[in-house]
């Protein structure tokens, strides 16, 4: 995924703030989704995917206007847990590298850990 | 409702960006709600509060570390809106001016303008 | 400008929060900027525009992963000012009416305004 | 830090987006700062703190309007970075345990890193 830095993005300091790491993070993993045939929050789906963990190290900083690539991969995908690792870059500069593990939930009528769909599997299977 | 700005507010140009004064104002919304023993979106309630128009006009800068008030009113409700201005001040400086109107709906099946609520209505009469 | 509605835009009414209508109206701005060969912020220039007024009227709602439309276009130019109109559009759609007046400053020692500079006005001349 | 989870902070499955966790974790950051009698960002300071590393564990969700406790503290301080560890509670629930490692750096001409200020060193050397 290619992206460009906003102006909103920053901060004081002049650089993108450490919070949007992690939301670059996650408009990788929809569309990596969107790229399987899914989406991650259907409009009328009872289950859903709450972060378990997530991680950055952050090397260089990006500034406004910077185009930067993301490259997320699924690690590991357990019966109920996706792990994800990713890595910013601009051009051939490493920014940034991260981690996220979430977890398969019916939301309703309280969230609990069910067994990822295997509707859901099966298009990650071949990643 | 007295604030403090956070870093994350702030952009590249040492200021917060434009787009928090809405979200200030909208803190201020729902302080005001919650001082009217109301929540602008309880639990399970199928009554939405959209926002129909919002407007500011910025006088001054906030930078990191401000602290500011937030001065919201409601200037009128009718019998399926209610229209807030909104005056922002650091210390005696005008900050800045906005205003904000809602409007009452039904979320499901699809949003459609009811009347508020009475019980709603009451709380906010003596304002 | 096409743009694609992120999941952190989203909020528990499960519509875009409609702070986020501000910002996706700056992008669009910014991008309007880099096709007429500019930067709004450069790394080194002293040159600042502060929002001095925006605002919107919210039509329809969006929601996750909604594709639609950014149109913005300069509606006045004075010396020291540059006022735009903004529409946001899914397919036929209107979602939203919005309009942002910046004004050119210099930003040290304190922010003051100026006329803007004729490098600058020449670009958006032709509009 | 006590907070209280504002309407902007959710997303469109009713929870707080995640990345808000790290905006958390960073206010209750400055305002150990701020505690200590100093500024992380000082109008016309060339010291910066660049985030060097932060994750978060995430073992409860947050929704609108919910009051929670950020506990925040100095797990160590070398001559160049300091190591916070951070826990998040709601009355007596753990909801998120997450840590972050910052950097000082001179800004100017391009971010170096240095050795922490001793004024600032001694400032945190009682925590």
């Amino acid at each position: 995924m290619r992206r460009r830095v906003q102006f909103y993005e920053t901060d004081a300091a002049g650089l993108v703030h450490f919070s949007w790491f992690f939301r670059y993070m996650e408009e990788a993993e929809h569309a990596l989704w969107r790229a399987a045939g899914l989406s991650i929050h259907p409009p009328s789906s009872d289950v859903g995917w709450p972060r378990v963990a997530a991680s950055f190290e952050f090397q260089r900083a990006l500034r406004f206007e910077d185009e930067f690539d993301v490259h997320l991969r699924i690690e590991e995908m357990t019966a109920r847990t996706i792990r994800y690792s990713c890595e910013l870059k601009k051009g051939d500069d490493r920014i940034a590298s991260g981690a996220m593990t979430i977890a398969c939930v019916r939301r309703t009528p309280t969230m609990q850990s069910i067994e990822i769909p295997s509707e859901i599997a099966e298009r990650f299977a071949d990643e």
